[in-house]
């Protein structure tokens, strides 16, 4: 049994907080041995990616420290511990079990009488032949036309994580013969929110799915209604319209006014949710269950190199601890996600609700308020966008900020133009690798306005191909580089008590909370 | 003329440092005192909407302090130097004009022998004629048909912007007959962001806005490429097709590439050029000029109220000032902004660029380094969506993040459905409400995990609706505030050196350049 203990009360952390070696970027990437330093200091990832880390303010002596601190923290047996069924939310008392959706790593885990394993691709199979007769037309509209249109209906984890996955893959769907049928997401209480989509598409051949654990969720249930209003008023049967994701034992889940239901479970969290039928169901229906299979296998593959032991062959592992430094001992207080493909746009909001929810604490897992920084603040947008915007404080305010790019090779549409000797692609990397070298080694001018102090840290994880497999692999590095930290700051990422206040308040604050309702005129 | 000294030259920034006094949110919103405060700490602001700051960390005491700070430093005197066309962007040696382009708040400034606030308007005009024609099929396109679409592209400030006004408008557009025609927008370098648009628009009916003050933003232009191929791939003539907007100078100011070209200049920043022909050209021909002249009234009215000396009467500047007290007094690194309004998406990422592009700075408008923090991080969605996200973070998290909410009492569609005794638009109202008072005054729980602390501060801008004159006056207020914080820190908010780095570096840094590069196979 892994021990689980605070990050202060570990040997390994304490040799950390008292050296006062640090690695200045300027220095250790300057000439040859700065080229040697971009080379080697890579990790390999799943699906042929690379996370390389050159630019961080790290060397092989504060890696060791780090790698003693992974050994003592036990990260190996933490997870080993999580994917072989150990009870890890202590706060609610559940397992977690999402890595199962994607693979088998460990023992068998069976739970409340069934094997888990079994029941998730259970559920995958199911959504499978939903979905292949949905696009045979099998299963269709009253007037037996094909349904062209699939809208998800719900909020937080079922919504960000599904639609930063759609769209990442709408392009390259386009490009390959596999953009089935188009995905459009309904999520904020906002009626305006549901209205803009139910007024842009076509309804009459438009299938919605209603995604929600308790199936209970008000946000959900009140976006239900606007959705069946909008089928009734075309003469339409909702039933004929709408399918479930919940739990088996919610509600929705036998119910004659869905299509079909499909499950989840509570081992499943909702930030964690894209690899199980939460994101099954409306990405199988868009481009295919064979697509949705591509991309478990490259989360798989991802989980199965976030096992090792060793964080030198962990890029997963290596990022958390990377991270933690800059937290803990360099005392940066966000991160930015930087992703150079349009495609992603969409992925740091999703890695922001990931990594906030998971790790913004101040407990630790055992309901013990902790005395060291947690999870930091999580923000990004595309690059080269972010380049004509934000980046002037990311070069030169006064608050430095660890940068984690991501970039490919090609192009998901293979469609590009050459202009002044390169093609767009070549110009997007060009960008980002001039960006990584910029931050890190600075440029000096006499006009401070215009000089750049550098030593401004960041990684890059680098892909041949924005693809179903790729995407699966960098979701899956995310969430266990999460995990890993979560195990080393001691806290429960896996529950979200912050996500669940606003409803029962206290007393004394009955009249500030009226008034403010008085101006809100509610 | 207004004095220009660094922040911790100022007397009264001396008192507020020194001073010890707290206030904890806690104590000040409990009972009738707390509802009476809620009451009372409200400024009106432009178009009947409110700046309510009771649940920020602030007192009689300590605005007392910052409204000595706001005088000792003449931000008044500052901005009625601006606007009545002193060279306050000091990096670039230019006047900072964008006020001009929606009122006259001051003297006429002549600038290059023109009168400038004659120029913008006359580039309003030129439009406003242009969209009509185009809307009457007067303008149209080679088989006589009318054009649908409108494509912006552009990067930066000729993107974010614009795409947030359009997407904040355009429900409300729909709802009430403006929707003239669909807009879209193109910006990254990414080969996949313009191919993903052309597949999925009506090419044939479609116009194209090439936005670029100098003519030569490579993105802009590569971009200008792949529309210039889709529209000859489907034997259409490009010049049919676009429109420029540009500075007079520029290489596409007289280019018979293009069906018309407006014109902006070097007076008015990319970021803060929505009110300019940058925003405006795509404005009208998407919503019609009337809808961006309402706009630029409800801009102006808000600039009208930020040239009060009084920041009780100056909402911009009494959000400024609290935010500077957060930044450089309580410590705090970053803040987010909460629109509970779907349609304001985008709003936060505009602030980003808005406010980290102009006060992301080390350096105080004479180019010398300042000895205080500047500018914080901004980031954040709309809510009740990021309530089942990051809010994690913000109540239980080890860091505080002041939050800036924006709400209105009425949606924009009006179409709303009646759910558990309320509808959608007061549900998302309670949660606002019950948010603030969550945050400012915590919930006491003996099971720490579920405990939340409080003092989180916060405030809340309130309107009745999203329409073009409110979007204006919230545009404006914050670009007012970003304005009067640059003062505060001595900055020069008005360039940006930061975003310009990356084209040419050092020589050391060539090795490491080339194993990136290899590493990207570029």
């Amino acid at each position: 049994m892994a021990e689980w203990k605070n990050l202060d009360t570990l040997e390994a952390y304490k040799v950390l907080m008292e050296s006062d070696h640090r690695v200045d970027l300027r220095e250790v990437l300057a000439g040859d041995a700065g080229a040697e330093r971009v080379k080697n200091y890579s990790v390999p990832m799943a699906c042929g990616m690379t996370y390389n880390y050159a630019s961080k303010q790290v060397d092989e002596e504060v890696l060791g420290m780090l790698a003693d601190l992974a050994k003592e923290s036990d990260l190996e047996g933490k997870f080993k511990e999580l994917y072989n069924g150990a009870m890890i939310n202590t706060g609610e008392k559940r397992l977690v079990l999402h890595h199962l959706t994607r693979g088998q790593l460990g023992d068998d885990v069976i739970a409340d009488g069934t094997d888990k394993r079994a029941f998730y691709t259970g559920e995958q199979a199911k959504i499978a032949e939903f979905a292949a007769k949905v696009h045979a037309g099998e299963i269709c509209n009253a007037d037996g036309e094909k349904f062209t249109t699939v809208v998800q209906i719900g909020i937080g984890g079922s919504d960000l994580g599904p639609r930063a996955m759609y769209i990442a893959l709408e392009n390259w769907a386009r490009a390959n013969g596999k953009l089935l049928m188009d995905a459009k997401f309904i999520s904020n209480v906002d009626p305006d929110d549901a209205v803009s989509v139910l007024e842009t598409i076509d309804v009459a051949h438009s299938l919605f799915i209603l995604v929600s654990k308790s199936g209970t969720t008000l946000e959900t249930l009140t976006n239900e209604a606007f959705v069946k209003n909008a089928l009734v008023s075309r003469g339409l049967d909702p039933s004929n319209h709408m399918l479930a994701v919940t739990s088996e034992t919610s509600p929705l889940a036998s119910n004659s006014g869905y299509l079909a239901a499909f499950f989840m479970d509570d081992y499943i969290g909702g930030r964690y949710s894209s690899t199980s039928a939460v994101g099954g169901a409306v990405l199988s229906l868009a481009f295919g269950a064979d697509v949705f299979d591509a991309f478990l296998k490259g989360a798989a593959e991802s989980d199965k190199l976030a096992a090792q032991a060793d964080p030198m062959a962990n890029a997963a592992m290596l990022d958390a601890l990377i991270g933690l430094y800059e937290r803990n001992m360099l005392g940066y207080e966000s991160t930015a996600v930087l992703p150079y493909a349009q495609a992603l746009a969409r992925f740091p909001a999703h890695l922001q609700q990931a990594d906030m929810e998971s790790n913004g604490k101040s407990v630790n897992r055992f309901g013990e308020p902790v005395d060291y920084v947690t999870g930091p603040v999580i923000f990004g947008e595309p690059g080269t966008n972010g380049q004509h915007s934000f980046y002037q404080l990311l070069h030169q305010g006064k608050s430095i900020v660890p940068l984690q790019f991501i970039a490919f090779r090609e192009n998901q549409s293979g469609i590009d133009v050459d202009i002044q000797g390169s093609t767009s692609q070549k110009k997007l990397e060009a960008n980002v690798a001039a960006q990584i070298v910029a931050f890190a080694c600075g440029k000096a001018d006499d006009n401070l306005n215009k000089n750049f102090e550098g030593d401004r840290p960041s990684s890059i994880i680098v892909g041949d191909k924005l693809t179903p497999e790729t995407l699966g692999a960098l979701l899956a590095h995310f969430e266990n580089k999460i995990m890993f930290q979560g195990f080393l700051w001691n806290l429960n990422s896996f529950d979200q008590e912050g996500v669940q206040l606003g409803k029962v308040l206290a007393h004394e604050t009955e009249g500030a909370l009226a008034e403010y309702s008085k101006l809100l005129d509610i």
